[in-house]
């Protein structure tokens, strides 16, 4: 249940809902979709099967808009932030200074100071930036509590570029080779209360992750001994896969819960506060996005290995590279399922053939599928992209400069639609580019 | 002479200049800086090796900043627009709209309408854009120019994704099946009075832009016989290839000058207004990026094929896949060069060793490169990003929600520094993802 995609069907009626509701211009390009309910629903699976202490918080990074990490905050839910800019979008969002958790492996100086001042939960990279720390935390009155990052060398999962639990990743200290420095730096620092460890987004099995929970278990354990401090707070990052097509069930909340109980139960114990940040599981299957087709092409040859596929059609639509950066540039690893409605919002079905969508960009490879099984585009018709409420419009390029699609909420509960983001115009993108 | 690249030296000096110059702040973290006086001797090349009536536009897509695009304006250079967004930033740079260029395979009823209200030139990429003009002409008072994108079939160049030469394209129409439908356009609307094509951008050989241009002056040749019109504009958009190192020197204009003038003609004679589009070869050349080293991790196992680098450093820095999304996404194609200085700007170039420069990224593969020469960086040094001119700042990526760099200007004649932009405050993204 937790993975539940929003089905075409469902889109097909958002799209209806979204578009009778008058919240947006007549004739916009294209716009995206945040599924609020289908957000707390999950935000709430997440507090129920995690014992009870536990301190949930959403990556930022997954998806920025400030009125989506509003919905996070109203459930009790903070917020993980991997830059000051991130931050500041969780204080915005008003989430209180001690649910805010800022993971960076760039911190400075200033960042640093500004963090401890607000009391934001720190998780420490490497030993230079403990170090930091460990002069700054003298000087300034602060509420914080820090973790320090380790790369619990588990292995990396299916994606390379998402995974970083290999040796000499470039996250944390390394569980086998600095181990003696980290049990030192816990007797140093009485402020160091927790560990952290993230290995990776999407592409990462259960077993994979349960294997650094067990690794963090087991560290703790023995800095426990070692210094005979409390270590109470033991982060086991996000990375818990979502659907992206219905062949694969990632695995839920509720066996990730299950299985941490047998792997690492000190984690599940009541002397641990676990501390989680989730993503990409919660936000990417709450999120569509439609676009017009402004223009349909006829391929008439297309070579798809060795067989020219004679009548193949190309739909230009309004999203490109600029929102769907990783499907466009590592097709291989990302990808997204597309469905047609017809230009008053009917799902159209019959006779699907393989078809290709390009983006609006002006560079040859900023193509989003040449597979996307659906019947014949015609100019009007409307693109459906599937479970795209993470990792998408939060990685919005710049590239010709096209504004970023309005962002509408959506709760089926009560079939009402508000106004997230209200889209930028030329003249946005022209303040943007201006001194 | 023209792809003369910033070399390290310069690089150094304009470091200094710069941070002595006080526009920055003292903290900054990473910085461009784009030298105008290079970028203008560049334009005014072009201007003096091609035929005096051609007309040069610059690409706005390399690099949008309205200051920059100011400087070509002031050139009595023209501007390229992949969007409407962009068509605004050329109107916000104090560029005539009868110098500005409307390119994108997705323009919409209402931009192709304002286009031609402001007398924007277009450039139209399919048979239905070219009927939507037809019947938007009627009813609009214009005194836009219109040209038609050719898809030459020329064949691709090295780098797929940046080139558009090749069958079944998401450019243009097809010089070899569109034909008699090119010709009756012509018949037909006697506003369509120019022909344009572009092959693609960076990997394309002169051999490949001049086999573009001679189909140009084929397809001229018999629109002006079978229609006894003039066509007078022709487009040979942009392509040049820029210099990222200095093993291959890339063509000049000028040797692109001599070579159309042997394998097409007519272009560079007195019946056509050649039009050109140049973007990468102008710009990259001009930028340089620098970025404080914020940590430096020692990886003790690199893997590199079977060796095993053992004492490998790892600098992180404050630009990343944010502004580098093609050398870290494709970074087999996409490649730049590295310097590093110390803390006081003093160019190091003692035992350099391989290294790998990190971005501030929270995911894995934030990493520019894992073979930059260098000496051993230390936190507080700085890495110099060469050629970074084009299609770096301009693609900006949201992810992780990290504010644009500030861009400074730099001349060379009169050691002047100015303030290009400055960069985004976190308040500024905070504004950016809210409603
Ligand atoms: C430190 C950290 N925590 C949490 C996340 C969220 O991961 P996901 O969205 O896959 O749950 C990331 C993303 O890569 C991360 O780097
Ligand atoms: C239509 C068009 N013209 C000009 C350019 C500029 O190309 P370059 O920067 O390689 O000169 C591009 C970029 O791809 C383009 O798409």
């Amino acid at each position: 249940m937790f993975h539940q995609r929003i089905s075409t069907d469902l889109a097909a009626e958002i799209w209806s809902t979204v578009k009778r509701s008058g919240c947006l211009a007549e004739d916009v390009k294209s716009f995206v979709v945040h599924d609020l309910g289908r957000m707390r629903d999950r935000l709430q699976n997440l507090q129920s099967v995690f014992p009870r202490q536990s301190r949930h918080t959403l990556a930022i990074k997954a998806n920025p808009l400030v009125e989506i990490l509003r919905v996070a905050v109203g459930c009790g839910v903070g917020l993980e932030a991997a830059s000051i800019e991130e931050v500041e979008l969780a204080v915005a969002a008003g989430c209180p200074a001690e649910q805010i958790i800022f993971d960076s492996p760039a911190k400075t100086r200033d960042e640093i100071q500004h963090c401890l001042k607000l009391g934001v939960h720190l998780n420490v990279d490497n030993f230079d930036e403990l170090e930091r720390i460990g002069s700054l935390y003298q000087t300034v009155a602060s509420a914080s509590t820090v973790g320090l990052r380790i790369n619990p060398e588990v292995g990396v999962g299916t994606i390379a570029i998402t995974s970083v639990g290999g040796t000499g990743s470039k996250f944390g200290v390394s569980v086998s080779k600095d181990h003696d420095r980290i049990l030192d730096a816990f007797v140093k620092y009485d402020w160091l209360v927790g560990l952290h460890a993230h290995v990776g987004s999407q592409g990462c099995a259960l077993d994979l992750l349960c294997r650094s929970a067990a690794r963090l278990q087991q560290l703790r354990r023995e800095i426990v001994e070692h210094t005979g401090r409390r270590i109470p707070l033991v982060n086991i990052g996000g990375g818990l896969p979502a659907a992206y097509d219905d062949a694969i069930e990632p695995p839920s909340p509720s066996l990730y819960a299950e299985q941490l109980a047998i792997h690492a139960p000190d984690l599940m114990g009541d002397e641990v506060t676990l501390m989680t940040e989730f993503g990409r599981a919660v936000q990417a299957g709450c999120g569509v996005a439609f676009s017009r087709v402004e223009y349909v092409r006829r391929q008439s040859q297309r070579v798809v290995g060795d067989l020219t596929d004679s009548d193949h059609s190309m739909a230009v639509i309004h999203l490109g590279a600029d929102m769907f950066l990783r499907p466009v540039y590592r097709p291989d690893d990302w990808k997204h399922e597309y469905a047609l409605l017809d230009a008053s919002g009917l799902l159209k079905t019959q006779d699907s053939r393989q078809t290709t969508i390009a983006g609006p960009l002006c560079f040859a490879g900023d193509i989003l599928t040449r597979e996307a099984l659906m019947p014949e585009p015609r100019v009007g018709d409307w693109i459906v992209i599937r479970d795209c409420g993470a990792y998408t419009l939060s990685m919005w390029s710049r590239h010709c400069s096209r504004g970023l699609p309005p962002v509408v909420g959506y709760d089926a509960s009560n079939q009402s639609v508000s106004l997230l983001h209200r889209g930028e115009t030329p003249e946005d993108v022209v303040r943007f580019w201006s001194r």
